[in-house]
């Protein structure tokens, strides 16, 4: 049976490797950047972009940014964004199965007839919180950025290596609750080295705002 | 391509429920009882187990508890655990795939020979963190039981409803941090009971002890 599953797993890779691609082509004809953000459920991807997008006023005269909302049940988060006067769209991974724990190539290519690619800068995917698989499907993006809430512990990176290193930039965040956790930064930034050494990381606090400035400007950046 | 997929992955489900049963004979058989523990990426399972054990006195003449501990990689929570003088044995996820994100039925099954289970009362599985996928794969377990973090916010039953109607007992986190969040308990609760309605739900704080004492009486009377 294991032999089997191997091969269904690579297939499945491949497919979506395959789509990926395509939607990467479809990025650059219109000339859009795509981020893929990924965390653990809670970690704070969706507060980091209600602050981030009204900061750098996107939907208001900013880079013209969307996004496309993963979860596997659903609009909350969309729902939240929406309310900023940008375009997002929704993707649930549920109908066919119990719920995927990730989003696919074909899952965000399903969505794109839905976004006005061709008058966005920038799109960010809000993946579906899980530290695994979605660090195993690509869907066509130039970035992975990860954010790693402070409330997680310090041992996340050797835990979940795969996640921390397919990721260029890491966002370490709730800073806010450094003082009353037994958080030790310099263990985690350390532990973060061991497994994707000399990675970008920044210290944030959607809560506080302390850290959205280089973070916007790395947004910034990434819009081209 | 999504039928094909669907009817691997509830091949896939069979195979698991098969399995599981099998390891269901084994544990009546050897007359232990079994906890199913899952949770998001750091919601403070290890140090629950860490701090309730060590009250309870496994190994040390209370309740004879095993652990199973499920990592994508690395033994990092059965080496914390390991120091309390109780079985523990670890299941690593990632052999011949990028690394599973749930324990499945064949992957506890291969880990039971290394466990004393005719010289346990209780075992507990603690599962990959995820609130996905762990919650579609029984591994025969008597109880399936949650951990939640009060750092993850209120919205969480309503985007993983299926992991918080799985279990039985939701175990409610880190409550000590509750001044310094903008989390909101009864908001919490009402999304808990809107997908679950009425499941056993317990506030408690690995941390400073408190709700610790419910939370072990729960488990000595699991342990029977």
């Amino acid at each position: 049976m294991h032999r089997t599953r191997v091969r269904v797993v690579e297939d499945v890779l491949d497919a979506n490797a395959t789509i990926a691609r395509a939607n990467r082509a479809d990025f650059e004809r219109a000339g859009v950047r795509v981020v893929n953000l990924m965390s653990a459920p809670g970690a704070g991807k969706t507060t980091l972009l209600e602050r981030s997008l009204a900061r750098l006023g996107a939907g208001n005269g900013g880079p013209r940014i969307g996004v496309l909302e993963g979860d596997v049940q659903g609009t909350l988060d969309a729902d939240r964004l929406a309310s900023l006067h940008v375009p997002v769209v929704q993707v649930n991974t549920d109908p066919g199965f119990g719920g995927e724990c990730h989003l696919d190539a074909n899952m965000v290519r399903s969505a794109l007839p839905a976004l006005p690619l061709d008058r966005l800068d920038l799109l960010v995917i809000e993946n579906v919180g899980n530290l695994v698989c979605p660090a195993e499907f690509r869907v066509g993006e130039d970035h992975r950025v990860m954010v790693a809430s402070v409330t997680e512990g310090e041992d996340k990176p050797l835990k979940y290596p795969l996640m921390f290193r397919a990721c260029e930039l890491v966002l370490v965040n709730k800073i806010d609750l450094l003082p009353h956790l037994d958080f030790d930064l310099d263990r985690f930034l350390y532990n973060l080295d061991a497994v994707h050494p000399g990675v970008t990381r920044l210290l944030v606090s959607a809560r506080t705002g302390e850290g959205l400035g280089a973070w916007c400007d790395w947004l910034r950046v990434a819009a081209g």
